[in-house]
């Protein structure tokens, strides 16, 4: 008989197709409540998303709760300490979905700084060929010399300054500790925001990065800066985001992730000077197939009696 | 007394401003009729917009036109067999906007294998929010692996080359003859569509160009193929893009140029898998310094009696 493996979160079912043909999966789909406490007495390991919140309570509704293992990179609702505690592993896809998640930044990032949202309507609405006043009149710069900066270096991180790189920009990051890569080393947030005039959110969503990018990080970066992100809404002070837009104390922005998903506050999608994408970074067919090999594999081992090939460290 | 030139075609003031600091400036505005011809009996130079027109009559009636200088690179404009049976020396702005150039290409490469517009729309039309089904639910094949086909290897090529390689994807062009860059050559444009899902138009307009990419090039592209223009509309058949859009032949298309000017077919800005820009490739501010430099060299170089140092070559 297979293994038993609960969905934890919502997941399209697309997603779980592979999963399906190797385990018995028990779809709660965000409800562990329609499960009851002996169909769940035997679940060893369960399939989440990591911006789900899951704390102990929830872990001890599992009493042989052994693997929670996530689809993704991300794990920031997952209480380590509580798991560590009960003993159980904690996996994920470390840069499974990165190039996917990378290339959204840049699409944003250049969309962004070339005004695409209001190039393509001046199109589709007639306004070109009417031959209406251009709202792109004045040209603005573009990404040649600019100083680009990058807020974490992890794998999306390396990913998006690699490409960054190679649109003849200068690219500089801060992060935690210094990484062997050939970019500027900013020793603080601070000094990334004054250094660059585009900065790049990749840091990893978490208690210390909580509101890090707030008025005080936007104003440096001036009023032709552009800030981008594709990490996770809660790194972006949100309101001090929207109150820096419309001030016009800096440029644009382009965002994939938002404070309250799913939901764009009404104040950033009337601005005309971002762009905006529905969390889709990781979401391409090469980028799931991978995330799927690291479920997994994660899975395999754990059921095997060895240890998560992507346990996440600390946990 | 500064010399005169003529402005031939119609640009914005701002662009003119440098010029005329050095120059006294009869701007025609695309209406050359406007001034007398004693006005123009001793106007020696013009500035153009390499895509207006530009035959032997409109230069007949500068007898003592000497240089004829393209602000940008293009020159498709220009009746170059005309001008030289004149002895009229004929100039660009070779490269100075390729970087700006090659930025847009990408950002519509990435936006319609992404579908911003699309997913932008959703946002702001607070369907996410409202949590009705999502267009971009079913994962698309994103850049990692692709093949990228690149139509011409100038200057803005190489520089669209470079970028498009940074995303892990694999690069190759046709162009009239190989260059010394390290991407696949492929020996004609039917081998190049045939090779990759994505073709980046940026071969230079002119009579061999004409409709070269056609039903049959795009075709080739297949159902998960994309093309991409910021060279010249005249490039593509834009009846049989639009066809092959509508059809599903190909997935998307992101265009920075069209046939007509400004105008772009109804069909086309109708349909959601197509990513628009008003041809503003290199509109930007570091690119139009850039290409006033080189005008100004032309200008310079041609008043002191010297060869123009961005002739162009078989002019």
């Amino acid at each position: 008989m297979p293994d038993k493996v609960l969905i934890y979160s919502r997941f399209p079912k697309a997603q779980l197709t592979r999963f399906g043909e190797r385990y018995e999966l028990l779809n709660a789909a965000g409800k562990t409540e329609m499960f009851s406490a002996g169909e769940l007495a035997d679940v060893r390991a369960m399939i989440t998303a990591g911006g789900t919140p899951l704390g102990g309570e929830a872990m001890d509704l599992l009493p042989t709760l052994g693997a929670i293992v996530c689809y993704g990179t991300g794990y920031e609702g997952i209480d380590l300490a509580a798991a560590a505690k009960r003993g159980i592993a904690v996996g994920h896809s470390p840069g499974a979905n990165a190039a996917s998640v990378a290339d959204i930044a840049v699409m944003l990032m250049l969309a962004a700084v070339r005004r695409l949202p209001v190039a393509d309507s001046y199109i589709r609405s007639g306004d070109w060929a009417g031959r209406k006043p251009s709202p792109m009149m004045r040209p603005q710069a573009g990404m040649r010399g600019r100083k680009v900066g990058v807020y974490g270096m992890g794998e999306i991180g390396r990913k998006i300054a690699a490409r960054v790189a190679a649109f003849e920009t200068e690219v500089g990051y801060f992060s935690r500790s210094k990484h062997d890569v050939p970019y500027h080393y900013l020793p603080s947030l601070e000094a990334l925001a004054d250094w660059c005039s585009v900065l790049v959110v990749a840091v990893r969503a978490g208690a210390e990065t909580n509101h890090a990018v707030n008025a005080d990080i936007l104003r440096r970066l001036g009023s032709d800066g552009f800030v981008v992100n594709i990490s996770r809404g809660s790194v972006i002070d949100e309101k001090a985001l929207v109150a820096a837009l419309t001030d016009q104390a800096i440029a644009g922005a382009g965002l994939d992730v938002f404070a309250k998903e799913p939901h764009a506050p009404d104040a950033l999608t009337a601005l005309p000077n971002v762009v905006l994408s529905p969390h889709l970074g990781g979401h391409t067919l090469e980028s799931h197939v991978a995330m799927q090999d690291c479920v997994l594999a994660n899975l395999e081992a754990f059921f095997a009696g060895k240890p998560l090939p992507y346990e996440i460290r600390g946990s």
